[in-house]
């Protein structure tokens, strides 16, 4: 279809396969936050790296990511192990170093043969007002990656230092999200945006303050049509939190289509500096 | 205090060090399932062999079990390496083998330093009544880890090939559980329990099928102090899934203390055949 230029999601994903099962890539400043990469773009290059040693009769069901230590510009290593591989599942591990050596993730990711039969969605999206009726949420230029997205809160958006919020103490958030620059949804694509959440401590005390995801983990239940359904529109994205205390936090949060079917779960541990 | 007897459980993970970060265990015939050791106890063996290489200092935060193929009676190897130990946080990996040298389990077990600070519960406990007046799940004897465990459903509870129940299509339950031989709750036996509840798929079709968890992700939340109070009695579980598709479906709970402290959240992904 012509020249496309690439989009920066893809420019930022692309591995250099190095040996076997080893691959390079190069940290994207588009992607950049504020002390290392956006953690989604980290559990879309972990998942990427994984895919290349899945079988192609399976999918993607299931991804954990432990960010292990901070990371810094430049080159990472991935090395990616098919630890087995039965009849329904394969079992995949990654581990990704920067280039000092340090171990910064490891990730373990896990494909499945999916067939049709019994199904069953139990939740139900919320109804919201549709993402044209939304304000976008300006991005803070001190943070890159946030230039990616399009975001288009339904409710509880950051009101950082807000007196009012920051007594309401709500950890909550409903929230239109795409690709700045449209590109249709693929699972790269949503297990980077499992992670596009703020922190729910910054939501809880409406400030910023040392903090960062521990241990991500995603659950893909998107077919294909799915996917090819939703193509480059806005997801629905649904996130909380159970609790704070000591240090860390939980969140969780689920990726609609915008027609109503569950793309994706997603949980995470996160640490806070009190 | 005289001659205890060993709990089943501490029985069950009884570790044998045969080299730096290699253990063996043997299968418990106590905690079988139909075709495998219950999910939970392998849950808490690859925390306890993890947390031989913890520092001191660190409680476990997070842990991710993915289960990698059906497991067998006999002997089983679990290898650790602490990958990674920064100032907040230590990351520790486990492989779980059995005899014949398949790779059973994949394990990642993130520890943390925990310290005094905000803290906000979010969600509370629902209102039920007390265990002492609800009647206790009968064991069905072809599931050995069954009678470990007292089961008191609030709702919820399994009514297998019940029309009107699958025409319910509920797969949600309420219950207080606690091991049928009491033991003080420590985070090992917290890690099982967050394995506790019945396969969602069961619940929602009302029938028993070939099914299992292939990855459990449980987050903890209990302080020693929580763990200490609560001791031997019942904790209140939690547990609902989201969707069921494609041979594939989700689970989640929550793990109350009885007076109602968040103690530990849990999220699985399910295989199922259709």
């Amino acid at each position: 279809m012509g020249d496309q230029p690439i989009h920066p999601f893809d420019r930022a994903l692309a591995l250099r396969a190095v040996a076997d099962g080893r691959y390079e890539v190069s940290s994207s400043a588009e992607y950049w936050n504020m002390n290392g990469p956006f953690g989604g773009l980290t559990c879309a290059t972990a998942l990427h790296a994984a895919l290349q040693h899945a079988p192609a009769s399976m999918e993607p069901v299931s991804l954990t990511v432990n960010f292990c230590a901070p990371q810094k510009p430049g080159l990472s290593s991935l090395q990616v192990r098919e630890i087995r591989r039965g009849k329904w599942t394969s079992h995949l591990l990654v581990r990704m170093r920067a280039e000092d050596g340090t171990d910064v993730v490891t990730a373990t990711v896990v494909c499945g043969v999916r067939e049709p039969g019994f199904s069953h969605q139990v939740v139900t999206m919320p109804t919201v007002a549709p993402p044209h009726e939304l304000p976008s949420m300006p991005a803070d230029p001190r943070f890159a990656w946030l230039q990616q997205y399009d975001f288009r809160f339904v409710s509880g958006a950051l009101r950082l230092n807000d007196p009012q919020a920051i007594g309401q103490r709500n950890a909550g958030s409903i929230l239109w999200v795409r690709d700045r620059i449209p590109r249709p949804l693929d699972r790269l694509s949503l297990a980077a945006l499992c992670d596009v959440f703020f922190l729910r401590v910054f939501h809880v005390r409406q400030k910023l303050a040392l903090a960062g995801t521990v241990t991500l983990t995603a659950q893909f239940h998107a077919s294909d049509e799915d996917l090819a359904r939703q193509s480059d529109r806005h997801i629905l994205g649904v996130a909380d939190a159970s609790t704070f205390t000591r240090q860390f936090f939980d969140q969780q949060a689920r990726l609609w289509s915008d027609d109503g079917t569950l793309l994706a779960t997603t949980t995470q541990l996160g640490w806070f500096q009190s």
